[in-house]
Formats: structure tokens, sequence, C-alpha cells
């Protein structure tokens, strides 16, 4: 059905054009800055976040060949709409729920650190999407993300900043839940290629979050800003090695393969994400960091046999295990932390 | 005459050498830090503008394929001697018109922002000039914005935050000026000519200087930093969006085209300059940032068929439609917002 | 002997691990945070030195066409290991020199600043060492290190923040120590040989290092910060200078040399790293910058050719003429300004 699917590609742009002015209507009747209290957030820390999702997000995801532009390019449109999205939904919640307003910095800083679950979970679709079932998982998942947080600070009493470094977790299994309902593409197909040229640019984003993991962990907190940043960085000292290691050790000619690397160098930042502001000494976070490091590359040869052509999962770059375990196990480490 | 022509190439480097050791000496007599007050400053406001200027600018300008070295280099070099000029140019004012000297930081950090001036004009001239035309128009110009910067202060009144967002006005309007004095390379020749590995650089500039962008609005304001802040953000972030919408629009085969996107996306950020600390809310910043991105992509498509070769003018980059319009459009709008 | 060498290869992954299980231990017994006193180092500092070791210097190795990957993968694994071990014997000479503890943000800035000597050094041996070989090389140099600046704090009464700012020297010199016990790749192989691309990327990884230079240069001061980045820029900027002109100079076609940019647009930069925050006038900084690019560029024609074939010394990324010289100058000037 060419035709149909014409008409499909042209209604697109009116589609995402309706949607950004509903949002500018809805800002003109909830966006509201009064009697916020003096930011919490320091503009570098913002600015440490937004550089992570727009910059270091879009280049992790341009490995494949043919989807370097599309993937820059969608990230930049789905975070931006996003973000708004999620400025909204706050809004709406502090009104609802008669909250205090929140100021302007922290509201988007907010919403940056919450589109990071949308951008993970485009990260086990990619190459298989269209741009409008792009917009549409990310404004689905932004609402259910904040029914989630929801649910979790107001029944569970859960802290609200805790309860954002479940991004990992929400992001990874909603994103491998979506990538169900589409069809495998096969695999000696070109769009599944990746060349030395995209995966280095790849490594570019991949490093750009690893400098920038210690911000992400530390921006919505208020003290001990410090200590998570200096856990985060040992835990991921401690994965970049061991995915070198693990990559080593499971490569048949001596050479560590990039796509480990990629996958499980961020393993431990993860990992630490809930945690990183209480965990007293810094062995204890490099010892997450090597178990998250391990469950990485170890869980992406495991599962990617046993477990997905099971489920009928297919994860382009691998969020199960760079960020779907890692951040499983987090949550297992922090019950361990506050039980002792 | 290539005989002429070598003896021209030859000079080149004493030209540059000579220049270089003239601003030595002037700031051995004009350069003075004492009885500065602290400065307002930040270092981390500086860095983003100077990683912006030597950079993103850089990056962004990297699109023809056979200009990748030259606009990386050049203008990190017009940028040094620029921002050199500049500081000694601001030094001379406060001798002459007896005003107080500002600190080190804040000279080099507005220097900095005057240099965006610059680097919008090579923007037109890519391609087209050799070093010492480059070096020549940047001093000149950079002359040129501070006695309009001059006047602006002196007799209109303009506060010095605001005149010193002309930047943008001023380059593009100064670069295309410039443009029209050389001749159009034939638009078949491989010097016109971009690869989408070139492509990708430049977009990797265009996403630098998006995150950053926010920084450049607020750097130089004393309150007001944070609604300065999220306005553009917000401005930014609604550009994006209507930029990827126009672009599937006139675009004929369903793709977006990463030409406009590069033109567009900025767009917003350059419209709320003069006005981001004094918009109230922002949905006024996000109508801004989508009529910014609307003109900047139909102005692409209109005057580049109508207006610019009846005038003569090739403007390589499109800064008329990526700074040019945007900046009038702010300027507009600064007024009705002072009206209102 | 291939299988002895498979054999080798197969321990590889096995040492490292060790090593890292090692480094967990010793941090179990010898990390402390407790009674340190409030941080002298704001995390954007923290994270600025960070970035350069990481993505700065792991780029600025990438000419290589053959070690793209490797030079950015093993900057990464080595910078972590060395963290890891300078923290661990800063935290030693701590508890043998009875000193006070320093907070866990400061520890980690100064290992970072340390691990610049061993990435330094690795510039040397690129493309002719193993991962093993680099990592003793990293271990070793780095206590080495340690040991030099403990002599330095303690008998010559060096102030900590200098004895710092000797890792360009150290780091230039052990490299070349190490690279003349290595035989010389024939120049003719692949393995010696850069393409446009790589030169590029490696040009991205320069110029990250210029932007972040202040940073640098003035992380580990606790006054006359805003004096350090200043009269860093200056230097920087005239260095930039400096090192296009004289490769327009020594070239033969009229077009300059992306290496000679790559190896002298950091020497200012270098140079002021020891006086930046004593040099009264930035003209003096400015002048250093001259001088060290100068030395930079002329020294890479000279000393190539005459004292490097004579001392079997093959320095792969020029590190003698981008660290190694100016930072002898930098020392040079240090005295000549405090005798005046």
């Amino acid at each position: 059905m060419p035709s149909k699917y014409r008409n499909f590609r042209n209604s697109v742009p009116w589609i995402i054009l309706f949607l950004e002015v509903v949002l500018i209507i809805l800002f003109y009747f909830l966006f509201s800055d009064d009697d916020a209290p003096r930011s919490t957030i320091s503009y570098p820390a913002f600015q440490d976040v937004n550089h992570m999702v727009i910059f270091g997000f879009g280049f992790f995801l341009t490995f494949l060949k043919r989807y370097g532009f599309s993937s820059i390019g969608f990230n930049l449109v789905i975070t931006v709409l996003g973000v708004q999205c999620s400025v909204l939904i706050e809004d709406l919640l502090v009104l609802l729920l008669q909250r205090q307003y929140e100021d302007g910095l922290k509201r988007i800083t907010k919403a940056a650190v919450s589109m990071t679950a949308v951008v993970i979970s485009t990260g086990a679709v990619l190459g298989k999407t269209n741009p409008v079932q792009l917009i549409l998982m990310a404004v689905v998942e932004i609402i259910a993300f904040h029914m989630s947080r929801s649910i979790n600070t107001t029944l569970l009493q859960v802290p609200d900043n805790i309860s954002m470094m479940h991004v990992h977790l929400f992001g990874a299994y909603f994103g491998l839940a979506v990538s169900s309902h589409f069809s495998e593409p096969s695999p000696r197909t070109e769009k599944n290629a990746s060349t030395p040229k995209s995966d280095l640019l790849s490594m570019l984003g991949t490093l750009f979050l690893w400098v920038f993991w210690p911000s992400f962990n530390s921006v919505l907190l208020v003290k001990e800003k410090t200590k998570a940043i200096y856990n985060t960085y040992f835990a991921l000292a401690v994965s970049a090695v061991t995915a070198f290691v693990l990559s080593l050790l499971t490569a048949k000619d001596g050479k560590f393969r990039m796509t480990d690397i990629h996958s499980a160098v961020l393993a431990g930042g993860v990992t630490v994400g809930y945690a990183a502001h209480i965990i007293e000494y810094p062995w204890i976070a490099m010892i997450l960091g090597l178990l998250a490091s391990g469950i990485a590359v170890l869980g992406s040869y495991c599962l990617q046999r046993c477990l997905h052509p099971a489920l009928k999962i297919h994860d382009t770059s691998g969020i199960h295990f760079t960020f779907g375990l890692p951040g499983v196990l987090g949550a297992l480490a922090q019950v361990v932390l506050f039980v002792l």
C-alpha cells in the first residue's frame, strides 16, 4: 500500500506540529514560576545533564551505519518534545496534589533526567521504528514514568531523588517491551551493520556519558554530593577495567571488542545510581562496579543466545545489559545496604 | 601571475607574526587589572562561551568536504587574534572614556562573545577567501563592532549586555556584505560539496552550540540568569521541533534534510538573545522559537532563489537564515515586549 | 614462538583483573574520608580535568590510522587504573608522613592531574607496546612521579600545587626513556600512517585540550585562580598564532601542516603551567607562549633530524616538542621570574 504509506508520511510533520502547538498552549495555562524557592540546582550541573542527554546519548546510538543522522536527529527531537511534556506533567501534578512549585531550572533538570528513560528505550528499537512511532512511544513512556514515580513517592514513600534514579530500569524494560512488538530485522541486512567509523563516533558518545555520569548521579542530591561523585567515579573506573578484562577473555583473537566496551563501561555508574550518596566507603562502590560490568558482558553472551530468541526480543543496542541488568543489581544492592 | 601569488603566500606568515608582535606591545602598554572589582563572571560560564567559539563554531563550519581542516584551523587563529584585539579595544575605550576597568576574566568573556560576530561572518565567505583576507576581515569587523556598540551604549543608552547580543545581527550582515565582493564559486565544483561524514561533524558542532546556547544568552547578565536560561532552552527546544517539521514538509522524499536542521535549530536561541531575561512566561519564548525556526527554513527557500541571485550574494553556510533573520525577529520582538 | 605469545595473550586479562582486585583490597584498608576539611576543589573544575584526561588525550592520540580504537580504549583503562593507584599512593604517604587527609574530590582531582604524566608518556610509545607493557609503565611511572613529588615538596620545599605541574616534564622525559627501549617501526609501514580522518579526530582532541587548559593550570590553586586562567588563555592564544605562522613558514606548498598545529598549539599552556598565577602582566605570558610554540615547531625540525636518530629515540606523537621542551622553558621562566 504505497499510497497509504505516502499519505502517512505526509501527515507526520502535521502531527508533530499539532503536538507542539498543544504543548505551547498548555504551557500558557500551566507553567508558573511564582513563589518558587531559590534553585538547589546549579547551572553547570543542569548543563552536564543536558549535554549528556542531547549529545552523549545522541552519539552513543550512532553505531548503526545507516542511522547515524537519524539517531542524532530523532534523539534531539524526542528529547526536546519529551522535556516539554515532562515539565507540564510535573506542573499538573503540583496543581493536583497541591504541592509547592519548584523553580524553572530544577524542573527542566528533572525533565531532562526523566527523558533518559525514553532515550534508553529508543536504543532497543533503533532502526525499526518510524518517527511517529518514536514520538508516540516518548509521550506514552514519559507519562507512564511520571505515574510510576508518583506512586513510588506517594505510596511507597521513596524520596523524590531516588525515585528519579529508576530511569535506567524503567527505560530499559519499557524499551524491551516495545521492542518485542516489532519484527526482528534479518541479521545480515545492511540495516543492522556497523562500520569502524560509526563505532568510533559511538565511542565518542560513550566517553562523554562516562565522563558526565558522576554529574548525573549527583545532580538531584542536596547534600552528600561529593560522596556521590567519587563513589560513582570509582564504580565507573572499575567497570571500565572489568569491561576490558571480560572483553579480552571472551574474544577469540585476543583483541577487545568495541561493543563490549560500549555496553559495559557505563554499567557501574548505573548500578550505584540509587545508592551513590549513602555508600560509606569507595571499595563497596568498586565491588558494585565490578559486578555490574560482569553482569553486562556475561549477560550479553548468555541472554542474547537463550532468553531473547525465546521471548522474541530484539535489542539493537544491548540496553538490557547496559542499563537493565545493572539497574536491577543496583536496586538489590540498595536494599542490602539499607538492611545492613 | 603565479610568481606574484607566491610572493604573497610567502609574506602571509610574516604579516600574521607582525600583527601578533604589535598586539603583545600594545598589551604591555594598555592591559591593566588594577583596581578591578571582583568578577561577576564565573569561570564555568566563560569556559562555555570559549568552548562554543573555538570548538562549536569550528565544527559547525566543517561541512564543506575540502575545508574541514581549514575551517577548524582558521577559526582558531582568527578567534584568538580577534580576542586579543577585542580586549585591547575595550581597554582603549576605558582609557578614553575614563570608565572603570573590568576584571581580566570578564574582559576575555566579552571579547569571546564579540568574536562570535566574526566567526558568523566567516560562515558567509567560507571557501572563498585566503587567510590574510580572513584576518583582515576579522580585525576590521571587530573594530567596527566595538564602534557600533560604543554608539549604542553611549548615545542610545542601550545596556551593555544587550548591546553585546547584537553580535548575531552584526555578524550576519557584515558577512553578507563582505561576501557580495567575492565571486560565487560555480555550484558544481568540488569546493562547494559536502559529504555525509563532513555533515556529521558539522552536526557535532551544531549540537555543541545548541547545548551551550543558554550559557551564551546568560553569561553577561548579572541577575535574572535563571530566567534567561530556561527561556532560551524552551525557545531552542521549539526551534528544533519546528526545524524538523518544516524540513519534512519541504522535502520531497519524506526525509529530513541535514542542512535545514543545521541552519534552523539554533534560530530560537538567536531570537531570544536580546530578551531572554525579560520574557515573563516561557510560552512567549516558545512562540518566538517557532517563528524563528520558520523564518530560517522558509527564508532559506525563498531568499536563496529570489533575493540572493539578484543581489549577487553567495552565502556558503546560510548564516543569513541562521543568524540574520532570527536576529531581526528578536530585535522586533524586544521592541514589542518593551511597548507592552 | 607463537604458542608462547598466545599464552601471554591469554594471561593479560587475568593480570589486569588481579591488579584491580588488589586495588579494591587496598582501598578497603587505606581509603578514608574522615575528618577531611571541606573541599577546595569545585566539581566543575574536577570535571574539566577528568574530561581532558579521558576524552581530550584519548582523541589527541588517535592520529594513527590503525590505533584509533586502541588509543581511546587503552587511554581509558590506563587512566582509571592509574587514578586508583595514585589515590592509594597519596593515602599511603598521608599515613606514613602523618599528614592530614584531603577530601575525596581533591584526591581524585590530584590523581587525574598526575595521570597526565602517564598519558603523555604513552604518546611516545604509541603503536609499539602491548597492553601489559602499557599498564606496567603506568604503574611504575605513577609511583616514580609520586616519589619525585614527595622529594620536591619535602626536601626542596616546593609548594604542592607547583610540584604537580611537573607532570608534563616528567611525563615527556619518562616517555622518551621508555621509548628508547623499543625498536623503531620502519617508517613506511602502515602502522605509522595517519589519514585525514584520523587527523581530524586528533584535532578534535587537541581543541578540547586547548579549551580546557586554563582549567588544568588553575585547578589546584587556592587563590589567584583568575590570574592563572587569563594568563594561560593568552599564552595559549599566542601559541596558536605562532604555531600557524611557523607551520606556514616551514611548509613548502604554502599550506599549514596539521602535525605542527597539533604539537604546538598547546605549548604555551604547558610553559606557563608553573607560573601562571604569579605572572604579573599578560604580555609576559604572551611572550612565553610565543617562545614555547617556536621551540615546539623548530625543535621538531632540528631534533627529529639530529638528536633523535643519534639517541635512537622514536617519539610517535612528538611529545618531546609538545610537552618536554616547553616544560623546560617554563621551568627556566619560573626561575627567572623568581629572581626578578
